[in-house]
């Protein structure tokens, strides 16, 4: 659906890639990191999303005859949009998998490339990479509140304009069963479902006849909203007897849908009505501005609810709306580099890298990632970032290398995986994450360390750059 | 860039055009309001914003092949898959002008169509508008506490996906100036600007260095980021002398820009460092999690900034993330429809309507907005659509009629427009706009009135139902 140009990028990648070009450093190598600070929802994980789609955008990445033509008018120098006109990305990139677990500081992703490329690139990949992220942890949370409930995202109407295409596909990984949006549906291979809405029942004179038109003409997947009047008092009545009709004809109404009310009254008395009437086997599905908080509620309330239905709050990340991911130059020109600042937090780590999970004797997650350099071997104790005086022995532990060769030369290396095998493979890596770091509340932190060949890589920077 | 199709839309809208498909109402004509209940940010006002682009998407929305082989896998009817192959919007749409000040409760815009057509169009109709408008908002409101100074947008890396590509746009309606993404600036003419990362500084072995090669290489436009060592000690004191250098050249140093610590000390430092060495024309730019609170708080203290760069707080819209526009049926099937809710503010408005800004004789806006049925034209009095006792004489009020023709048949009739003759229109319908509706804290509540004959037609549903 989406034709992304090489222009999709910011000003001052072109401007500075103009300089790169212009003083004959287009061809030094640059290691950038890609990483966040602060996880989302004042949660204790997040869930990696957007890396299949952004190995497959930046294969084809090229500016058009159009962008040349644009850049032109812009002024750029005549000598750089000739080397533009064969601009692709030849670099590597090396990352975590999709769907895996992550935490903050430490790299999710490196891209190793020309300065050039790896400057082009920048703005696409955090857009693509923060914004899935952030709604694949989204979904995540709602699923890991709903258990075996079914999860439909039904947000398309309130997405940012045409983010909804991929928070659709993020909230699959994250645990999402289906969709609204047909065109991610087609895209994405996501199973697609829907009911009705108001307008149909509104758009008949009377709320039974706009049933029964429904029933006969949907018979497979019918799904009857019934608060457009009263639920109890209409809405009900009807669905069981528009149900008791589809029986005679052989068929099932599928579920029936609140959205407006208490959900947790309405659906047990919902409940309550259908299986006097023996519809036990009719679902209630339930919507209107859920997330997990109000699912959790809900549910240790004793609702009766099979389907949740989630809109806004699930699409546009409510209440970060966006990830505040990062890209931060490691090596170039044959030096490895950092970025000094005064908070201490914001210093970046130097050099290419490697990222491990600690796992115990057993296998088992003991609750911390390891941040080393990439060709160190022999790390025998992991040291917190900013406050060195927190260590730990690494003896008998496992390490577990997260940061694998996802592109090499400009080709993806990945095995294209179903958004249903990304999601599985997110739910079997999460399981694995002890249950004290997806606490909503005050969740216990996950322990990011660096080895001690790394830190004394960067405090030897940070001193240089005192003298 | 975006590659639009019909199944840019919600599973429901197809199920229950194949229901009014099979049981023969597809040729029955219907109209939808479009309009929003709450206005974002606590503010007292809204800009609408999108109608341009959704116009143009409208007219040229059909299902593709692709599309009614994936339908067909979906189990939808054959002779309804034939139907939807032929499928393009033939209806008719009125609306307020892109870049209006609008308000909640009354129609923005109106869809007549068959309503099939007019289900198909809502899910992107209602994703284009509500995001857009949700932006163009924002952006307006930075730039009532920004006064004259330029507003560029750097949030690209951080939206939502591509939604990133409509926000820009939507930020140049609200009165931003210039952005930094370049997709968006080549499409829809936005002037693209940039300033340079932390990372070209870093790439070199010293900040002097660095900024030597980017001012020889951009000489025209050269922004010089000063605070990656340290602003004041380093960033300043070499960014002058490059600044130097360039009048050696016959170049002027454009800018600097200050990306952390003290905004307002350190561009008040800055400005006496410039002015000192007679580098008054070097403007100060400023960037880091800008918004209008900020922005406000910064200009209160002093600050020295000529240039705002405002990045994730824009372009997603915080703290809102969504505008809760909905679209609901007023008439069909040759009748007048409402919604029923015991929530009165959720009762909608029957009949295709009209609505008029309210204005004394000098024409000035008395803040104030009539809706009333689109075939009166004695409206006496506006009566507040929840609270009857609250009325208003219209005697000596003028009325401007608001909703106009946009689109008739299908094809667009409005005049296509540059984004820069918008964001025009808009600051000068919003300077019509007294002040009150126009403060942050606590605005003045702007009157949405119904004529007495809608009034009337309203409760006589009502009563109808309750019957």
């Amino acid at each position: 659906m989406l034709d992304f140009s090489a222009t999709y990028t910011d000003q001052y990648q072109l401007a500075m890639s103009e300089v790169y070009f212009k003083k004959g450093q287009k061809d030094h190598t640059a290691v950038f990191d890609y990483y966040f600070r602060k996880l989302p929802y004042d949660g204790g994980y997040a869930i990696f999303a957007g890396l299949q789609d952004l190995l497959k955008i930046i294969e084809g990445l090229r500016f058009s005859e159009k962008d040349i033509e644009y850049l032109k008018e812009q002024d750029f120098d005549a000598d750089f949009l000739e080397y533009l006109k064969d601009f692709k990305f030849r670099g590597n990139i090396y990352s975590v998998l999709e769907g895996d677990v992550v935490f903050p500081t430490r790299p999710i992703l490196q891209v190793e490339a020309n300065i050039i490329e790896a400057q082009i690139i920048e703005t696409l990949l955090l857009n693509l990479l923060n914004f899935q992220t952030l709604i694949a942890t989204k979904a995540s949370r709602i699923k890991l509140v709903s258990g075996d409930r079914a999860l439909l995202d039904f947000g398309l109407r309130r997405a940012q304009g045409p983010g909804g295409y991929y928070a659709t596909r993020a909230a699959i990984i994250g645990g999402f069963n289906g969709t609204s949006n047909v065109i991610a549906g087609r895209d994405f291979h996501i199973p697609v479902s829907g009911t009705m809405a108001h307008s149909f029942i509104q758009s008949y004179d009377d709320e039974l006849s706009a049933f029964r038109d429904f029933a006969e003409g949907r018979p497979k997947d019918c799904v009857l909203l019934v608060d457009t009047y009263d639920t109890l008092k209409s809405g009900l009545p009807n669905a069981i007897k528009v149900a008791k009709e589809m029986e005679e004809r052989g068929h099932k109404l599928m579920a029936i849908r609140l959205d407006s009310g208490d959900l947790a009254y309405l659906s047990k008395e919902s409940r309550k009505m259908l299986d006097k009437e023996g519809l036990d086997y009719v679902k209630i599905a339930a919507s209107n501005q859920l997330e997990e908080d109000v699912i959790k509620s809900l549910l240790e309330q004793g609702a009766r609810i099979d389907i949740f239905g989630v809109g806004t709050n699930l699409v546009i990340g409510r209440p970060n709306g966006a990830l505040d991911g990062v890209y931060k130059l490691a090596y170039s020109n044959e030096k490895p580099r950092i970025k000094i600042s005064e908070n201490i937090v914001k210093i970046t780590l130097p050099h290419k890298k490697q990222v491990y999970r600690l796992r115990d004797s057993a296998g088992k997650c003991v609750g911390g990632d390891l941040i080393a350099l990439s060709e160190e071997n022999e790390m025998n104790e992991m040291i917190h970032p900013f406050e060195p005086y927190k260590q730990m022995k690494l003896d008998r532990l496992k390490k577990e290398a997260l940061l694998q060769p996802v592109m090499i030369g400009g080709k993806s290396k990945i095995e294209q995986k179903s958004l249903q095998e990304i999601a599985k493979y997110s739910a079997d890596r999460l399981a694995e994450i002890p249950l004290e770091y997806k606490r909503f509340n005050n969740p216990h932190i996950y322990k990011i360390g660096i080895s001690k060949a790394l830190k004394q890589e960067r405090d030897n920077l940070i001193d240089a750059f005192k003298k």
